[in-house]
């Protein structure tokens, strides 16, 4: 997935591609804009889907995207998760809005940005994408294996990092991941919601797993799994009758 | 507070007031605007801060504005509840965005309204005012004492209303309220933030009484006081000694 970042002077924009975006941004709701926080599950690490940027010296930056005018925000935010990741029916849900009135025009990145911007989109178009923007940060859980990562017109590639391993991003989008994973935490016992993260059967070893990499800390075995029954979501299912099966450990599903 | 509602076509505008208005529009971020829940407690009771508007046939609303091009959503936020309480440093919090496509569009009181705001504002900014807006959430928790409502331009008056006696409102305003009354009580209990709706100080027995107005609930009185005690914000104070001081209840106050 991933590839040696190309000379910035250098794109080879899809003619056709390029059309569209001038075409298409009077369908959008000027300064406004979302965020995702892609939350995945693997090998007992919670990841985040992050993208490096074809423009601005290679920033890296979180999937975002605009609103069109003829569609509601949680619709547009569906729309911008389907084009990065393939798949539909994501869980979702805004956790925040950003709204400092300096987040993209204090930036000294956005300057440089702009220029190859205008390069690229012509200057209504790029004085359109680097005027200020009210961002409402959106987090997503999605099962790691079925994502099939699709590059967004500005997006060089896109990699799963562990949240141990975020790089610096452009503005403020360190601050909206931290948000969106300490809504993760929140929601995860809230709402629990953290079978979206997990195959659909596994062990009371495998959720504690979980559990522990979003919140990053250990919790003691007996307690969480009396926590985990008390709430009464867990369904236990039948051992199948194998010569080690009383060694087996139970399988659990969500109840639906 | 409360006045006759005046005949819609005959309204006095104070002239000065609508041509800065007319000027303003430019200044401001279109598409977006900010609707707050201004909550306050008297005589035990959980109350609103609602606006009777002078258009619309005397529509009843969430007081809001807009958010201007230079000032970050929150001062906008601080601004407007400014505007309408005349208090400063109010503990506000944004708690949900609300984005449907047809949230105001797909109304038929707007369309009403719009043809009102042509008359009052001219075509160009009641099609502004008219156009689709994303609208941002606050709740804000007041000192109902300390409040001195001051209409907004187009409020005819402004109203404490009780939660159980909130009239319908224009567009999604009623979901609006009711979503900032869920945050309230979650945040209720996580932040402990009722004492902003309280005295300096109060007995146990008051703020017994301003958990069960918020969660329109009762509770034990005992289980409550352990809870409230357990979570060790109060600091009870010195009883005075007076002749009648073993019947006179503590007085508490939260710790800063």
């Amino acid at each position: 997935m991933k590839r040696t970042l190309k000379p910035i002077f250098a794109i080879n924009f899809d003619e056709k591609q390029i059309k569209m975006t001038q075409l298409d941004i009077e369908n959008y709701i000027p300064h406004l804009s979302i965020d995702c926080v892609i939350f995945g599950y693997e090998a007992k690490t919670l990841k985040v889907l992050i993208s490096k940027h074809k423009l601005g010296q290679g920033s890296w930056v979180l999937p975002g995207g605009y609103i069109r005018k003829t569609e509601s925000i949680d619709a547009a935010a569906s729309r911008i998760l389907k084009e990065r990741t393939d798949l539909e029916n994501i869980f979702l849900e805004q956790f925040k809005v950003f709204g400092a009135e300096n987040r993209i025009i204090g930036s000294n990145i956005r300057e440089n940005l702009k220029s190859e911007l205008e390069q690229t989109f012509g200057e209504e178009n790029a004085n359109w994408m680097t005027s200020r923007f009210v961002c409402i940060g959106y987090y997503a859980l999605v099962d790691i294996r079925k994502v099939n990562p699709q590059n967004g017109q500005l997006d060089d590639y896109l990699e799963w990092r562990s949240i141990n391993e975020i790089p610096e991003m452009i503005h403020d989008h360190n601050e909206i991941l931290q948000c969106g994973l300490e809504t993760l935490r929140q929601h995860l016992d809230q709402k629990l919601i953290g079978f979206k993260l997990l195959p659909e059967t596994f062990t009371m070893k495998e959720i504690q797993e979980l559990y522990e990499a979003v919140y990053a800390k250990p919790f003691a075995m007996n307690n969480f799994q009396k926590k985990m029954l008390d709430s009464g979501v867990l369904e236990r299912l039948e051992k199948k009758f194998t010569g080690a099966a009383n060694k087996a450990p139970y399988l659990y599903r969500f109840r639906s």
